[in-house]
C-alpha cells in the first residue's frame, strides 16, 4: 500500500497530527471539491430534474460501497444521517415499554443512551454493565441488547453475541470503516455506523444494517417518501419492504457525493490494507505510550488508543495549539487519540513528543 | 422593495424561468459559496473543536430565524432535515394505534400519509376528506388531525382549526417562507416546515414548531446528543424540556451556513415585502391563465399556481427544455407554477408563451 499517496488525499494532513477520525475523519480534498461543485451547479441550473435523477443514481451506489463495509447486502442497509440516526431507528422502532429489559454497556455514547431513555419513560428498564460482562447480564426478559461494537472511550470490542437470545443492536461508530466488519459473524441483528468519521466522509452520512429477519418487525419510524414503494399511491401506499424502509429523509445529494468519493479514496488502496495498516499504527502508539510508563486503557485491535493523562480535560485544547488532534473524554481521566491508515510515524511521534 | 436586486442574487434566474420553489427554491450564489468555502476550510483543518464551536454559535440563530418566520419563540422550534423529518416526529411521537382515528386531507404529500400509515399499521384509523371539510370531519375520537397549511396541489389553503379540540399538525411545505405565518392565529399545536422550498436553504434543512403545552407529551424519537440537557451525565441525562428535544441528529455545519445565509438574502428585503410580491405576481399568474382559457384549481393567496394541461405529465420535460421549471403532480391533470419574490413578469410571460 503506497501511504504517501493515501495520505496525501488529505489536506489536513499536511500541517497537523489529525488523531481524531473518532469523532470525524479527514475530510479528502476531492469529497469537499465535488460536493462544493454540485452546490454551485444548483445554483445556476436550479434543484428540479436531472439533479433529482442523478440523486436517485448515487443513493444505490452508496448503499453498495456501505453494504461492503459490513459484508452486508445492500437490501438490508438502509442510508442514515448517523450513528444516532440509526441508532434511534432502531430502539423507536421496536417499541419498548413496561415489562421490557434492556441490557447495555455502562460506557456507550450519549447517543446509544437518549434513545433508550426515552424506552425507560415508557417503562422499560435498562441495565448498565461493563462492556466485557454485556452477555452474563442478559435474561429471559432482555427485549434489547444495545452496546457497542467498538467501545468509543477504550477501543475495546464487544463479546460476540451470536448466541444471545434477545435482538442486538450495535453502536458501529467506532467501527465500520475502522476495522473489517461482518455483520453476520458479529452475531447482531441491527449495525449502525457514521459516514463522517472511518469513512472519511461529511457528516450527515451514516447507514444502518437490519437483519432481513427482522424486516417485518421493525417499525419504520415517519416513512417519508423515499420509504415508501409507491409514493404516488395515496394512502395505499406501503413502505418498501427491505431497509429503505428506514432510510432518512432530507440527505442532501452533496452528502453522497463528498460520501461516495471519500469511500472511493479509501476503496483504491484496498480495505484489508487501510483496516490493517491503521491497527497496526494503533497498536503501534499504544505499545509506545505503555513504554514511557502510560497506563494504556484495555483495547482490542481496534483503531482507538485511550490512555490516562493527569490533565485530561485540557490537553487536547494544549497539543491542537500544536496542531496535533486529540480528544478528551468528559468525565473520565483519559484521552483518546484515533489512528487511521492515513497517519504514519510522524503523527505519532508529534503526539508522543508534545504530552 | 429593489425586486432587481433581490433577483440578482440566485443565478439560476440569469437563464431559467425558474418556477419550481415548490419543490425546491433558488438557492443564492452566497449559500452554496459560503458552504462550499466552509467544507474547504475543513478538508485544511480537520472537523473538530472550532468548527463544533462555530456549530453551536449557528444553530441559535438559524433557530431564531426560523422562529421568526412562524411568529414564534426560538425555544419552541426544532430543527429538522426536512418537513417530512418534522411531521414524522410528531406522528411518531403521539404514539397513536388502535381506537385512534386520525383526520387527514385527501390530497395530501406522500411525506404526511407514511407516518400515518404506520399509525395505521399498528390500529389507528385514518379519515381523508377534501381540505375544505377537515373541520366537519372531526369527532370525539379523533387523536390528531394533520393537513396541509398550503395544499402542495392546489395553493389552497386549510380552514382555521384553532377550536377543533384534538391536536393539530401542519404540514408548512407550502407555507413558511412563501406567506405570513402565525402559527398561534393558525390554532395549530405543530407546524413543520422546509428549509429549502420558501426560504431557499440547502436540502436537509427544516424546521418543527412545538406548541409549549405540548413539551411534555410528545415524545421525542431517539433523543441523541444535542437533544439531551446533560449528555455527558450517562443514564441519568433527559432531553431538553424545550423544541430542541426534537431537532434533527446530522445536519453539518455547512447545511446551516448556507441556510443561515439565505434567509439573510431574502430577510434583507423585508419578508412583509417578499411575501406581498410572491402571492401578487402568483394572483397576476393564475388571473392571465384564466384570461388565456386556462383552468386554474381553486387557491388561497399563496405562491402555487396550478392548472390543468391535457399534457400535464409530460409539459414540465418539454418545458424545461426552453428553460422554464414547473413541475407535473402525478395522478392529476395539473401542472403547478411556484412564484417567488425572485421571479419577475419575465418568467410569467416566458411560460405563458411556452404553454
Amino acid at each position: 500500500m503506497d501511504a504517501a499517496a493515501l495520505r496525501a488525499q488529505f489536506p489536513v494532513l499536511r500541517e497537523k497530527a489529525y488523531l481524531n477520525a473518532g469523532t470525524c475523519g479527514p475530510l479528502p480534498e476531492v469529497a469537499a471539491r465535488d460536493a462544493g461543485e454540485s452546490a454551485r451547479v444548483a445554483t445556476e441550473q436550479g434543484r428540479a430534474m436531472p439533479r433529482w435523477e442523478r440523486y436517485l443514481e448515487l443513493r444505490p451506489k452508496i448503499r453498495a460501497a456501505y453494504a461492503q463495509r459490513l459484508r452486508a447486502l445492500p437490501e438490508d442497509v438502509a442510508l442514515t444521517s448517523s450513528t444516532s440516526d440509526g441508532v434511534a431507528r432502531v430502539v423507536a422502532g421496536l417499541n419498548l415499554g413496561a415489562g421490557d429489559e434492556i441490557v447495555t454497556a455502562d460506557t456507550e455514547h450519549p447517543a446509544l443512551y437518549g434513545p433508550l431513555i426515552t424506552a425507560r419513560a415508557r417503562g422499560a428498564t435498562i441495565r448498565a454493565v461493563p462492556l466485557a460482562d454485556i452477555r452474563d447480564a442478559v435474561t429471559a426478559n432482555t427485549k434489547l441488547v444495545a452496546c457497542s461494537h467498538v467501545d468509543w472511550t477504550t477501543g475495546a470490542t464487544a463479546p460476540n453475541l451470536g448466541d444471545v437470545e434477545a435482538p442486538v443492536l450495535l453502536d458501529g461508530a467506532q467501527g465500520v470503516g475502522a476495522v473489517d466488519v461482518n455483520v453476520a459473524a458479529l452475531g447482531c441483528d441491527f449495525y449502525a455506523g457514521s459516514g463522517q468519521k472511518w469513512l472519511c466522509g461529511p457528516e450527515g452520512t451514516g447507514m444502518l444494517w437490519v437483519s432481513p429477519l427482522w424486516r417485518d418487525r421493525l417499525e419504520p419510524v415517519g416513512p417519508g417518501y423515499l420509504n415508501l414503494a409507491e409514493p404516488n399511491r395515496g394512502l395505499d401506499t406501503e413502505p418498501w419492504p427491505d431497509a429503505r424502509a428506514y432510510d432518512a429523509p432530507g440527505i442532501p445529494l452533496e452528502a453522497w457525493i463528498a460520501a461516495f468519493g471519500a469511500h472511493e479514496v479509501l476503496a483504491q488502496f484496498g480495505w484489508p490494507q487501510v483496516h490493517e495498516r491503521a491497527t497496526a499504527l494503533a497498536a503501534q502508539l499504544a505499545d509506545e505510550l505503555r513504554e514511557r510508563g502510560r497506563t494504556v486503557a484495555p483495547r482490542g485491535a481496534t483503531t482507538l488508543v485511550t490512555w490516562e493523562m493527569p490533565d485530561s480535560d485540557e490537553l487536547p485544547g494544549r497539543l491542537a495549539e500544536q496542531g496535533v488532534a486529540i480528544r478528551s473524554l468528559p468525565g473520565t481521566p483519559y484521552v483518546r487519540a484515533s489512528v487511521g491508515a492515513w497517519n504514519d510515524e510522524s503523527d505519532l511521534e508529534r503526539l508522543l513528543a508534545a504530552i
